[in-house]
């Protein structure tokens, strides 16, 4: 495979607060002559605006009469097919990732064969949390990538740059801020790398609160640092001639996607109470 | 005057760090019969794309050999002079902010009038300082407003949306972060009708703590608020589907703007110590 | 009045969480001789070591079958009354504040006549309430006050001491810090001036939001402001050759007295959202 | 040997900012009749008021016109020598850590003979430097400690304590509060774990970037932990009946001893510059 068929991932909804899978309120009925009719509005479906783009896993509920975690199913929908509609690519600050983009989706009495359910009816959620662990880490890893380039960037600018007779760099609190943000560059890469050693050895389940910690941890130092070597370039940083805001709203993205940090903050808490408190 | 007529400053230039006017490089020469010369590249001239732009004020070096508050000079210049060039519109975050934009500009072998020099050669500094007390208080208000509709929106939303069993409301964790959010905004207000206060009734030399403190205090709790008020709105707080992600720009761009943080904490800073030691 | 007599609060009881008020359990019963039986085992009354300390002032339950804002009264008891017994000072992290003192008391069988009674009975949690607005911002203006003179001893610091080849003003950093530090302080007199004057003008409970917003900036700004000065201070802020370290115990103890941060932010958070949402 | 003997460790001189070691001024002479005479008056000894301390290091110049790094040397001192008085203990936030203690001494005339001299003459400020390394981690660990144990009382009180309606484990707002205090432990621990290992994997040059970042990072965040577990602890979180305000003072003093954090963060960023500028 040469890249040249790429899928994309449809579960959020503008209309109810995805970040709580259970709330997905896309129906994916039976069709009296057998497969699926889908139906429902989504948005952020990255991807999908890539003429690559062939094929969208579709979150919906096969069963709203099931217990709150059984109810969604998982399903594969060729993006040609009938009724599957793009709309348009919604924007991340001011930016459209063209050619990748996110994508509102519209699907509208869209047939699919029965095959095309993965793992099984009612199996949405499970398959949703299971593919976040690593996922989770990746984007973590790109956030650690993203800091560590806003630093090299801020160091170049420091040696050169010269304002108020001195380079930046001999100006004691830009220099401390520097350190500050190694600080946190660091703690990023310490808790990535200790969630990914403790996946690697110990599995999901073990991982759980590194993971947690870690998807907090990471997009947070970043924002924090590009936010600060933004500052660091003046104007040019807000700019599109340097990287730095665009790697900025892309951090802060990842604040949100894959779990927004509250609800890691709520997990990590809840694993903290474990065997104390019932909550 | 009907707002037909607008003109544009033009200071900042790329090459130079610009948040110290003392670095200006452009050049306005003494023309052999009459008149100047001016030559520079600006950028972050704000208006510039907008087609009733008709003037600029540009700020460039008359005497170089001069006290170094005293070398530069400001000077009208009509956008229709031959030699300027609106070489493109400079984004931020991805926006272009059109029709109004910040531009690069070129000024090349551009003469103007020897009348066009404001207030007389070498007070270009003495300019600069003087028009910011206020400039800088508009800026704040309009950090404030952006904060305070932001308050707005997170409270319908809180209300309204529900995710893990209850309106976003119900979550302790996030009533306390409106609650932190409000005593931002508090913050801010306060510090900027202090300000106001004080330059109404003693002048920008007297109220010059209290414009700088607002400076700091009021962009920066703006782009607090928005950040929280983005994460409650969630993927749709960073599309253009909601004015918050515009409005974090805007409110990012004011910690730059008409003096970056870092050059009004410095000024803070020695006022504090005036008189105690010598900096 | 020459201030030879002095009264202590004993609301707070070491059994239960006493930042909610309706969890106190001492009890005031009724005897059948007439007059009142108090029970109960207070901490943190303030004042009680004191020997000029005569008068109590005690909170119970007259009636646990009542609502729940329904069941406290307060009532006077003179201190020497049999069965008052003033067990130790307890300490504030290594202070006993003495002679003042913050003691814990027990209340064992000690009989007090019905006048005694404060406004009635039942309505203690109502007279807790009432006396807090004009009591926290006293609070709150002794934590400016402690955060001014910290600024002052600060000041004096970077003017004198000399390291790393300069005096501590002639670094960058510390000279932000400064203007940090300033920023916080100004923050909290404005807080405070703003709630004392909407106390002023339109009472209670209009100024409510201001007061609790108030409540929680004052005491916060000036640990932060003790925090860094201390710092600054080297070995000798933490020690009792300054006042810092007291001051900042002094500070630390006001984000719990009357109301600990969180029962306000909730509070506020609550009154942004009112007319929303029922919470 | 059973811990009998305890030796203590006399740099620091309130007389001079002794975060800069080049500063001290106490004096080594050379006595007329062979050994050593020392003038100088030092403060923060630690362990100096404990009787089993029998003898002191104490860092003086011996020679005042040597280049700044070699004027000093450590020599070992007797605590009975005559000249030697121990004035008092000098407190931490009100604990005067008895029996061990921080004790004000002075020396004066006090003599010591030639073979008490460290490793050589001029070596004083290179011994303090070595022995920083491993001593810094050490307290780094002993904060870590303190966290960790900050951690269960809290997580003990949230599953016990009731207010407002449910146990305060129920409140999301210190469910959420719990998790960053999760995630500030974290980091310092993988902070300390990583220094250690560079430590012991490339010595203490290599090292040293880690071991000044955990040297920041872990008493940072013990404090902040403690901080939010004092909070939480209400009253009780300030008294003696816990340790938790003990703990934080002890966690507070690492922000000082071996180093200020504004030391650490200025050789953090200097190392993070190197090559690129010269400061
Ligand atoms: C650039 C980008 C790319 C994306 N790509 C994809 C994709 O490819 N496919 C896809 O399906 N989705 C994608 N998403 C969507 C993303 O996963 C969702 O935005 C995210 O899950 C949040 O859902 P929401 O926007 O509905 O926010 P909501 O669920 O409405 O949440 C809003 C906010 O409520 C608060 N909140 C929620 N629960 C709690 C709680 N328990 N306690 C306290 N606070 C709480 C948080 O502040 C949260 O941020 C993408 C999003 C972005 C921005
Ligand atoms: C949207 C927007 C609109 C603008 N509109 C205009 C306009 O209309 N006309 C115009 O002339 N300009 C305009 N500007 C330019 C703006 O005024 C400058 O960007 C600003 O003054 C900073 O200058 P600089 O970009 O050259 O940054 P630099 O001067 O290079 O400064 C970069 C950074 O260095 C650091 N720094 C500088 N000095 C110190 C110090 N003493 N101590 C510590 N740190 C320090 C700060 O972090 C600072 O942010 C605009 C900018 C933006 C983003
Ligand atoms: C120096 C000092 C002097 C004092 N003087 C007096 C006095 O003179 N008379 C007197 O009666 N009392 C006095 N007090 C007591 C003081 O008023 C109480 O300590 C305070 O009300 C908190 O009660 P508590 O200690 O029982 O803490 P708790 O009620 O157990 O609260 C502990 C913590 O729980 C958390 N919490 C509680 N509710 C919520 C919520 N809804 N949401 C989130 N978190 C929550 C907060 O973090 C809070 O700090 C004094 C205290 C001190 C330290
Ligand atoms: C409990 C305790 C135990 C101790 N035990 C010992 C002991 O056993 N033996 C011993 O010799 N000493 C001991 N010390 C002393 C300790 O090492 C010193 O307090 C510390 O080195 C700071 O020195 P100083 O107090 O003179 O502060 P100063 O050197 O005066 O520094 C004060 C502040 O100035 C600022 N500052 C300094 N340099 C810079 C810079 N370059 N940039 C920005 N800001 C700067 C920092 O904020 C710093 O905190 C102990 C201290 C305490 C509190």
């Amino acid at each position: 495979m040469a890249g040249e068929v790429r899928s994309c991932f449809a579960m959020t909804e503008p209309a109810v607060a995805s970040s709580d899978a259970t709330n997905i309120e896309s129906r994916i009925h039976a069709h009296p002559q057998g497969g699926y009719v889908l139906e429902g509005r989504k948005w952020w479906t990255s991807g999908a605006c890539d003429p690559r783009c062939k094929v969208a896993i579709f979150m919906g509920k096969t069963d709203p009469s099931a217990p709150a975690h059984r109810q969604q199913s998982m399903i594969l929908v060729p993006m040609d097919t009938p009724g599957v509609t793009v709309v348009r690519p919604v924007t991340v600050f001011g930016y459209d990732d063209a050619p990748h983009g996110h994508a509102e989706v519209h699907f509208e009495g869209v047939r699919v064969p029965a095959e095309a359910v993965l793992l099984g009816e009612g199996r949405g959620f499970e398959i949703a949390q299971g593919r976040l662990g690593p996922g989770r880490l990746h984007h973590c890893m790109r956030a650690v990538g993203m800091a560590e380039r806003a630093m090299e960037m801020t160091r170049e600018r420091m040696a050169t740059r010269k304002a108020f007779g001195s380079v930046l760099a001999g100006h004691g609190a830009l220099l401390q801020q520097l350190a500050e943000m190694r600080i946190q560059v660091e703690g990023a890469r310490l808790a990535v790398l200790n969630a990914a050693h403790q996946l690697d050895l110990h599995g999901n389940k073990v991982a759980r609160p590194a993971i947690a910690i870690a998807k907090v941890v990471a997009p947070r130092a970043a924002q924090a640092v590009l936010d600060a070597a933004i500052q660091v370039h003046g104007g040019g940083g807000v700019s599109g001639d340097y990287v730095l805001a665009a790697f900025f709203a892309g951090a802060r993205v990842l604040r949100l996607a894959d779990g927004p940090d509250e609800v890691h903050l709520r997990d990590i808490g809840r694993m903290e109470m474990k065997g104390k408190a019932r909550l």
